[in-house]
């Protein structure tokens, strides 16, 4: 129910949220980006139920986040891997990392790090301006009704 | 139940949407964001209950994520605006909003556009990274066990 409302309204956080916001859903793509990608491997990592996962990862095929590789024979056996839409995503996950990290880590440090392999740094996820490559502050913008919006599509 | 549990996973995933999670909450701060900030408009706005809007925002409240400010003496009115760490937050959701956008929006265009402020031109968020400065995508990331993770604590 709650998945139909949020993608209907004419936002695209909900939108979002109803591809990729159920519980559990951005730890899954999370797996999935970094591994593991075996389904009895991301059971256990996650500690959730199989039959939880299994409509997780039904749904995020059937919305072509993830997609499934088979690296065994006998048995016939997948692994999840993400397609070019949910490579994508998985970047919007760099920037939640990254806002965790400075807000919700322990004095010790984050949880996990990561190196960037194109320059070989620690790095964390930036967001930048499209337009002038400085940092962007949602704060700092002005929304605007877009050309996707039904009050803008009914008086064209 | 779900939220102590998220909370206290070693993944800054985790945590982040053990604050920001739950249903309806980053409509919540798109709105206090954007605006509307006001109780009673963000709950005409959003069509919730009254009472899950209030939740909501006790808890973003007690989280540190957004703050009442006082606009009405007689009769006593407040508005929610966000906190340093709440608007920090709010970036994120650009990050979203960008992915929404481009995978979720119709041919005729994005619900909402945006302006940036600092340079005057229509923006979306670019995810990059803060060493070297290219887009980042988490797929050309390795992750790593951070210097905060409970099996480096016990090591040290």
């Amino acid at each position: 129910m709650q998945r139909t409302q949020f993608g209907e309204m004419e936002c695209s956080i909900a939108r979002t949220l109803d591809i990729a916001g159920e519980p559990w859903t951005p730890l899954i793509i999370r797996d999935v980006t970094w591994g593991p990608r075996r389904f009895d491997e991301i059971q256990r990592d996650l500690g959730i139920s199989r039959k939880v996962l299994a409509e997780r990862l039904k749904w995020l095929t059937a919305q072509n986040i993830v997609e499934q590789r088979q690296y065994s024979e006998r048995p016939v056996r997948h692994e999840y891997w993400l397609t070019g839409k949910g490579a994508e995503l998985s970047d919007v996950l760099l920037a939640i990392i990254a806002w965790g990290d400075r807000w919700t880590a322990s004095d010790a440090g984050p949880p996990a790090t990561f190196r960037h392999q194109a320059c070989g740094q620690l790095t964390h996820a930036e967001v930048r301006c499209s337009a002038c490559g400085e940092l962007l502050h949602a704060t700092e913008t002005d929304a605007q009704i877009g050309p996707g919006h039904s009050s803008m599509l009914h008086t064209t």
